[in-house]
């Protein structure tokens, strides 16, 4: 437990949250400020900052637990025609709360939420150079 | 398999991708339109069009192939100081190819992608109402 996460402190009941359901490994909750009512949070009990130093058998429970949770949100009679999964990995991912968190939230027409980027078609050869610098990045002890 | 699914398609040989991994579960391979240099989709072999139909165990391994690969996109040698990884489960929640995927980007500052939503601090008391309304999704046989 890291002594000034306020994701530690809502586990660990030091912190105020609406707990929506809590096993051995994650705690779910909903998110203070929701991109739309229903936004959820999905949370390991143990610390963990981001992808990098979460254990592979924690993340796997973590994504169980969120694949439920929006099967859920389909079936709460929130207002949810779709659903959004997001995970912020690093300040410049938009991460805030540096304690692993899974976002799981309704989407329905009009409700404000946007992506944006710079999409163009990539080139085969690049595309290809691409999946090779991954295949390099998997052998390097992944 | 579904005949016209273009994932489908890669998964089966019968359509040009940049394959990075795969197994007996899942496929990755290059997005075609990047939000940045090395965005993966991860896909599962069985044709489901999202997380309604999507099974958990399938998922968890989808799940788990994208968080190692998050992993390797920051050992890759790509511009990666951070990750998103986002899922689009139905139309109004931008999902574009309805077979299920996982997108997994590396992020650095300028890239470019943005998110917006109207954020607001919601009131406790709707909070825990919102919560309630997820634990009766919960006992609707998720
Ligand atoms: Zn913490
Ligand atoms: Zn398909």
């Amino acid at each position: 437990m890291e002594d000034d996460c306020i994701f530690c402190a809502i586990v660990a009941g030091r912190a105020e949250a609406s707990i929506v359901d809590e096993d051995d490994v994650a705690v779910t909750f909903m998110d203070l400020n929701p991109v739309t009512p229903g936004h959820l949070l999905v949370v390991p009990r143990t610390h963990a900052a981001g992808l990098e130093d979460l254990d592979g058998e924690t993340s796997a429970h973590v994504w169980s637990v969120g694949h439920r949770m929006a099967r859920a949100l389909r079936r709460s009679g929130l207002r949810c025609d779709g659903i959004n999964v997001f995970v912020a990995d690093g300040e410049v991912a938009f991460q805030e709360v540096f304690h692993f968190h899974l976002h799981v939230f309704p989407r329905y027409a009009g409700d404000g939420f946007t992506i944006g980027a710079d999409w163009k078609e990539r080139e085969r050869a690049l595309l290809e150079a691409d999946a090779e610098a991954v295949r390099e990045g998997l052998g390097a002890g992944v």
